[in-house]
């Protein structure tokens, strides 16, 4: 079958009836976009974990694994690219996984984003087994979106400062294989701000920033790998949590990435991690704000500030917090196909990261 | 929670990996037309079953019900419109159909569009348990988008002349309780072309055409609910068997669907019914146009005519067949959000339809 328009992806992730995290973060903006996609739901949840009570089912290995086998068989399964996200547990991961290494082993252009979905602020909220089947499966990927937790699961590294910081994306280059890696958020603590380039740092305020910083190796397998290609942005930590921010990203990074050009002078031209990276990040900070905007204009109760001690001891109030910060995408979604004009968040060269 | 921009879908049907029926017919154009929409999976299959092989599950009336009573209990059942196509089995659809009866007395405003998907062309496609469950639940309904087939199913008429149409309707108005009949699709034979006004009937040519009606009744259960305001367009007939089309139009009718307010003269305000199917059947033909348009530049092995006894010889011919007509949603999504002009098909006045 012709692959036309923009494209076909396979995307492999949660799904939940009401909100937005996992495939209905993903897969919206992805058709907006113009793609095409192939949506195989590993969990069928009423809603988000972060609500504190689901209803539903997780897919078994077996189950996925009918799903693949007949798409195969039908000739189904020819994405251009391929995105996974959430999976639990360790024998659905490898079922996934398997997919992933025949797609790319068919497919040497399939463009595969791997969100190594593991945990944040230093909790897993996967079981451990699954570290290990990430840490075998990133050789397949083309970009990878771990936050910074993630990062320091996979690659050991306890990320403190600017030398376990570059050693943990070098393990991720060199042992690790993965071309285009990209630290969706990590916090900006004084040995970061100090390490960023002065143009770079954000200006003086209350507010807690970000940094999103992204590297890039220009081949595979090459033999001098470093120094990777590094370029970085802050944004502004807004109040309370946010659930599926991360998958909205990954689908804008995989979605916005357009492989570079053979190009004799390949150090000029502009890195294609970068640019996709850059319109990613504008537009969730941009539906972000939207959602933020539109959470402060509910009623009180809807509205509360995160309280982890008032949830335990009042469940509603953890939903009614959750319900009000489910993500605006159906409202944005004139930022996701770039009709809107928003605040942008372009990725700056770092040009002194490896020195 | 405010309801805010265009509101909240609950839709619940089947779910495919791969092509558009079902939810992936639905549910992009409910969220590109400002829709919320909360997405319940009846089932997760590859691919639709035209395919004649597919893999994958189908959801239990009791995981149906672990999710409606997760999302009941976080506060999270609260759409203002509600969509049901394809549910496989009397016991998942009597679940469904609990839920519709409580949303309903729970909010006498909720818009419920119930297409009573049964069979097409003569054959039933679910157990003949899942009928009477329909019929009871006919009650619970806004509108109904059954075609003729369903239409006999439900009613027990034979659609063969012009009082037997007017019969089922008047059984599906009065005995069924339903104000807002919508049959989807029925072939313009000639004593239906002899019926339909002359300015509505489609000019001479070689093709075949199917006929859209929709009659309602101002208000369920007043006195004299006859006649119902009729309308009616033709469509010509596209070749081959394009799947998802019927989830496509339900979802657009319910979509359009602007409930009248109150006016001294209801006689002559546009029917918010005809309004809304006028849309529908414009959007799903030009989707439909722009779908055999990219089947016809397929390869010829891909762009197989309609052929049972072939595909019976060899099940990999009827797979590209299948394959190539899928809808092609995500390449018209400007015909979806109106943005892209394209050939009106407005629901005329039947005036004469009951004399």
């Amino acid at each position: 079958m012709p692959s036309e328009g923009r494209g076909r992806v396979l995307s492999i992730q949660s799904h939940v009836s009401f909100g937005y995290v996992g495939g209905k973060a993903a897969v919206f903006p992805l058709q907006c976009l113009g793609y095409d996609v192939d949506v195989i739901n590993t969990v069928n949840l009423s809603n988000h974990t972060g609500y504190g009570r689901w209803g539903g089912t997780r897919a078994t290995a077996a189950e996925l694994d009918g799903i693949f086998e007949s798409m195969e068989q039908n000739g189904l399964l020819l994405p251009d690219r391929l995105l996974t996200g959430y999976i639990p547990g360790a024998e659905a991961l490898s079922a996934v996984m398997s997919v992933a290494k025949k797609l790319r082993e068919r497919n040497p252009d399939l463009l595969y984003l791997l969100d190594p979905v593991m945990g944040d602020s230093g909790k897993l909220y996967v079981a451990p087994d699954v570290v290990p089947i990430y840490r075998t499966a990133l050789q397949y990927a083309t970009i990878i979106t771990p936050n910074w937790f993630e990062v320091e699961v996979l690659t050991d590294v306890k990320i403190v400062d600017m030398p376990s910081l570059r050693r943990a994306i070098q393990i991720l280059h060199d042992e690790c294989r993965v071309p285009n890696v990209v630290i969706s958020s990590i916090p900006l603590r004084d040995w970061l701000r100090d390490a960023l380039p002065s143009h770079m740092q954000p200006p003086p305020s209350d507010l807690d920033h970000l940094v999103c910083i992204c590297s890039s190796v220009p081949e595979r397998g090459e033999g001098t790998p470093h120094p990777s290609a590094v370029h970085a942005q802050h944004i502004p930590c807004l109040p309370g949590y946010f659930s599926g921010v991360g998958d909205l990203f990954s689908a804008l990074v995989l979605a916005h990435y357009a492989p570079a050009a053979p190009t004799p002078h390949p150090d000029v031209a502009p890195s294609p991690l970068a640019s996709a990276v850059s319109q990613a990040l504008t537009k969730t900070h941009a539906i972000l704000a939207l959602t933020h905007t539109f959470a402060t204009t509910l009623p009180e109760e809807e509205r509360l500030p995160t309280d982890e001690e008032a949830d335990a001891r009042e469940p509603d109030r953890r939903i009614r917090r959750m319900r009000g910060r489910e993500l605006r995408l159906i409202q944005g979604q004139d930022i996701i196909r770039g009709e809107e004009p928003v605040d942008c968040r372009r990725m700056e060269p770092w040009v002194d990261f490896w020195s």
